[in-house]
């Protein structure tokens, strides 16, 4: 493997910055790269090597920005001004927006290298892309960020943008072995990327080290106080937090979390078992409301105008959301602020929560992402969200979340830097 | 004046929904008045005839829907598939979207009749359109929602859609006669709608009437019970609020509430001044600094790609937003719910607040869209709110706002429908 491959996103972009490499260097090794372990995994829809080496050369001539020569791909649904756009659905195939979302435009500004479009689920929903599990090709990589995961643990970008509504982010990352960041709601600019569900809807970060994640969101947050040194952070306070229902952990789960606790303590940290709040386990019933009249209603066109050419499993699940009324739309809305006090109250004394990143390992098959059984409640909550590698069965990758206060991204990334740290899982390329 | 072009929504509805008005009798009663008044008003920026002929023959020859004939105007920053959308910029000037906007999507689907696009200022912002007021065409028509306002008042459409960041749908209402209703956040579904401000974009509407106002967002938002009868309610408690810095109003805007005060008691409402809460006044330094942050992450693409080809205006008003750093959207937003809570006990005993809808009459001139002073903080507070005509001077109308609670969208169109009936301002088109 070429060496810059090894390589995580904050020594690459020094190396970049300091002229050592440049950025075409960087779009060479990952373009073979690319060329050598696409073709199994189908992790992107979209890219071209000519249009990555033209973006290298501009980069080149100019001053290397804060992100220089970032490896970056970029989901599906987000808009691309020089790569189609097609939201996951052969409906859309092809489109080309007019204008790079927010997120590419920054990205492209301080000097990320932009390699091409990572499949989506049909936007962003239930029905699968083409990609498979770089761990075993015969496994999900989980969805809908299925082509952000599987390329960043590949080693086919360094960063990739993933989208969250339900647990789009942080399962495929616990399938795929790499870091997963849900920031808080609206931490980074959400806008030109397809909407489901408006107060749900959440950009966020694909990395191979909580470091990368924190420096990238740093850069595109506009918040230089986000950024991690390589000295951990004095060791945190972590809340267990068995999300309910619980019980729909595998023994995979069950074990990642078991060598968290263990290692977090033996590194200096503290765990405590958090109580579940009563009202916690309603929140599956609050996020299927309030996604299902939202995602109804921002769906509009493509429920009324291409439904014959959307996909069954999506004419299936958006049937299902319809089935939710405003009635019960605005009883979910209320009962919110009683579940955040309530779970405020809950971890007090604890800087974060550590809680399952998914039910197991990476289901066998393509035709279904896995359930973001263990993702909902953090979305609906807009509180920050890591999943960090933990443990491996069969072969196979499960993480662990580490889940912070609603706003608190900084204190949330130091603690997943210390978990991460403490798991110390191998973190080169699949 | 053809006598279809006197009939508000509901009326004009029904008819065409009875089969006694052909969907296509209003369309060319409608183009026939765009076509006499539009060359001075300037209120669509897109209007294809034979479109909505076409739309017009389609609708007729299927069951008539609960728009049934509605004719309407999108604001240019609404996607629309089938016309050009230019977000108010030359930057985007003919570029066509691949979808309509769930608003649109759900208007014709509801068997409304879309007759084009409306002027918008640049990006719904500063920098005005061709639009004047149909009151005196050397005023300005207020914005960013011009072309919407104006095309009601003057009898070229009969709901237009208009977008509120700041004070974009309440002060051009105001400034040109007609009902403006900025719905609690969120309502209406506001997807594919040009995002400037994540927690402050509102989609709303105008209209000639409150019943009207509250029919279509009936429909759209999905919601049966806001529809109004022509029955007023009992009559409501009103607090008359003088939202700070009261001293920013003209004598016109002082006369309206006046007006408005006394024809609320004489018709059996109650009103009370509420005492303005002590920290009500940070409201205005709130929204900017929640705007500020918002809008230029929001709008990265133009700032960073499109810059050059931005008016004056639009690079002065973003160079201005982009002063606010991260610490200080952060402190707005922590101080947010101080603010809610001091108002809601100053509220307490009333049902909607009445308050000034725009510093006064339309300023004269066409190079400002005027001021969103007692626009912002209503916005900031995700409130419904609603502008209803109550005086004229010089012969330009000027509104007065009634805002309800957050999610009390009912009961603060049926207080705005008393307050209308109680100003009894005569509602044919200019």
């Amino acid at each position: 493997m070429n060496d810059l491959l090894k390589c995580d996103a904050t020594s690459l972009i020094a190396q970049v910055q300091s002229g050592k490499v440049r950025h075409r260097d960087v779009a060479e090794a990952y373009l073979e790269r690319i060329s050598e372990k696409d073709q199994d995994l189908g992790a992107y829809i979209h890219c071209d090597p000519e249009l990555v080496r033209a973006s290298a050369d501009a980069l080149d001539a100019q001053e290397a920005g804060r992100l220089a020569g970032l490896p970056v791909g970029v989901k599906d649904v987000i808009d691309t001004a020089d790569m189609p756009t097609g939201y996951g659905s052969e409906a859309y195939a092809g489109r080309r927006p007019f204008w790079d979302a927010p997120c590419v435009t920054q990205t492209k500004a301080a000097g990320g290298l932009i390699l091409g479009k990572t499949v989506s689920t049909e936007f962003a929903m239930a029905s699968p892309g083409k990609t498979r599990n770089p761990w075993n090709l015969e496994h999900t990589p989980g969805g809908s960020s299925s082509g952000s995961c599987a390329a960043v643990a590949a080693g086919m970008a360094l960063m990739a943008f993933g989208t969250q509504t339900a647990g789009s982010i942080i399962r495929p990352a616990s399938y795929c072995g790499v870091v997963g960041y849900k920031p808080s709601f609206g931490l980074l600019e959400p806008a030109e990327v397809k909407v489901l569900a408006h107060s749900l809807d959440t950009l966020g970060l694909v990395t191979r080290t909580v470091r990368d994640a924190a420096l990238v969101a740093s850069v595109l947050a506009g918040r230089p106080g986000l950024v991690l040194s390589d000295e951990l952070s004095t060791a945190p306070r972590v809340g267990l937090f068995r999300t309910p229902p619980f019980d729909a952990a595998d023994p995979a789960t069950a074990a990642a979390l078991e060598r968290a606790v263990a290692r977090i303590e033996a590194a200096g940290g503290t765990v405590v078992e958090i109580e579940v709040p009563a009202n916690f386990g309603s929140t599956h019933e609050l996020h299927a409301a309030v996604m299902g009249w939202e995602v109804t209603r921002a769906l509009s066109y493509e429920r009324t105008v291409l439904w014959d050419q959307l996909t069954q499993t999506t004419r299936d699940f958006l049937t299902e959301k319809a089935l939710v009324d405003a009635p019960a739309y605005d009883k979910a809305c209320a009962a919110l602020p009683a579940v955040r006090a309530a779970l405020a109250e809950a971890m007090a004394d604890v800087d974060v929560l550590l809680a399952p990143s998914a039910p197991g390992t990476a289901p066998k098959g393509l035709s279904s992402t896995g359930a973001p059984t263990f993702n909902t409640p953090w979305t609906l909550l807009q509180m920050p969200a890591l999943s960090v590698p933990a443990y491996f069965e069969n072969g196979l990758p499960v993480g662990v979340q580490v889940i912070g206060r609603r706003g608190e991204d900084a204190r949330t990334l130091a603690a997943a830097q210390f978990v991460e740290a403490a798991l110390d899982v191998v973190k080169e390329p699949v």
